[in-house]
């Protein structure tokens, strides 16, 4: 395809910051090293933020958020990808974001997991080319070197066949790990869902965590007007005491029932290497 | 106190439902003998819905629904206090709040944990006596027995000994689990707390979910009114694989200053055999 032949002679450069835990230099050296060998016209640039450790985070509020902001104004570079989830970037997000000029508006960013917080709040202020997709981190999951791929297959080829299968061009689409997006509703991070089709994934998380989660999501976009949510894998459920009597899809199209909200079916996104990439707004392909 | 005199001619009917999991039998009675000692005016009628259980549930939605409504909408009954908490509630809050009659108004309603669904959509709808307070299946706690009677001492004495040490006549109070009313936010369950200082508790969840859950409810109450937030125990934090690097205290502060609400120190509720009872709405002493 026509970009991926120019890019051949042209540098993407790639600034990975770490909105939420610290990411370890071993990883990125995996990451490294296969970006060299698979496209070897990206130019990866690790923060050193992504190496700091305080308490739970990687780095303090502060310096997690100045990595991101210095990054995301850099004209120079074409992408920011999210090292890793975990939590911490709904701490940051709302002053991030303030602080963003010119330079952040020409870009993709790429992540999920608590990394939405920061893709949401980008989204609502129609900053950039957000999408939901593979971050470094996935290096370490079994098959986790094909998901790598597949985030710079997008950022520096925009491949078609790495999107969600589901995606249908001239539709809305916007895909967030559910608790991630439960705790976004009502808040300054919140986009705009109206018409959109949301896809949502949860992982680590009981059944009854997802119902409940379910329940105060469906209550909240109730009167956004979605077009419809699609459910990704809901990966390593915690055993309970009891069976929980339901599915996941049972308890999502109930409660998407219960709201008007169409239930679209399942989507090919999750916690795991083979999460697809959705670029969030209208899908032009 | 007059209340007290009266009471010991005058039987204090409690109607005991389950809106979330499942009660024990041996629980009930042992509840049943010590409020037969200590409180020979209450009768205790445990609704056979509390000893069932469909798949995480005391029985499926409707059971819980039926029993809820029926106790509260029977004149004759002068309480409503719910087993335990769990989850559930939240299924079914709305549609049975919807088929409340007059029996349902002149009522006390207690319970804490999930049980704050109800309280909170009770409350929102200006329906009976509404607090936050120990449950029947506190008595499986150390120190559950003196939980069990503090409960008994407010719904059959309104002894004023078992409020929650801070309350001052004159002001508005709420108190709920964080998580419980977190997601209860932007639902049609949520209450107006305008003006309403605000108590909240968490158990078993781990710093950074509080962290999250804090984030997620200061942001959505911003615009709320509230007078303040106190905060409750936050009990059986789980180990992480890192220190988080901050106290619970310290992250209701920061969340709470950043929201512009008071941040008005600790309040003597939890999950635990201590929980204060903390009434609803203005508090008249």
């Amino acid at each position: 395809m026509a970009q991926g032949t120019n890019s051949i002679s042209l540098s993407v450069r790639i600034g990975i910051c770490a909105p939420s835990t610290p990411f370890s230099r071993e990883a990125a050296d995996r990451v490294l090293a296969l970006a060299a060998r698979t496209h070897p016209q990206a130019e990866l640039i690790f923060d050193e933020q992504c190496f700091l450790a305080e308490g739970h985070f990687a780095g303090n509020d502060k310096q997690r958020t100045d990595s991101f902001v210095a990054l995301a104004n850099d004209p120079s570079i074409d992408a920011i990808w999210f090292a890793r989830g975990g939590y911490g970037a709904a701490r940051i997000a709302e002053a991030a974001i303030g602080q963003l000029g010119d330079g952040s508006k020409k870009k993709i960013y790429l992540g999920y997991s608590d990394a939405g917080n920061l893709l949401g709040a980008l989204y609502r202020e129609a900053i950039g080319e957000v999408a939901h997709g593979p971050m470094p981190s996935d290096i370490a999951r079994q098959g986790g070197e094909q998901a790598v791929c597949r985030a710079l297959d997008w950022i520096v080829h925009r491949q078609q066949d790495v999107l969600e299968p589901g995606l249908t061009a001239g539709k809305k689409y916007a895909a967030f790990n559910l608790m991630t997006l439960a705790m976004m509703t009502g808040t300054k991070l919140m986009p705009n869902l109206r018409d959109h089709i949301v896809l949502i994934e949860e992982t680590s998380e009981y059944l009854y965590a997802f119902d409940r989660a379910m329940f105060h999501l469906s209550g909240n976009l109730e009167a956004h007007g979605l077009a419809g949510i699609k459910l990704g894998r809901i990966g390593d459920i915690p055993e309970n005491d009891r069976p929980f009597g339901e599915s996941a899809e049972d308890i999502a199209r109930r409660w998407c029932d219960r709201a008007n909200i169409p239930y679209l079916g399942q989507a090919d996104i999750g916690h795991d290497a083979d999460n697809k990439i959705v670029p969030f707004g209208l899908l032009n392909i």
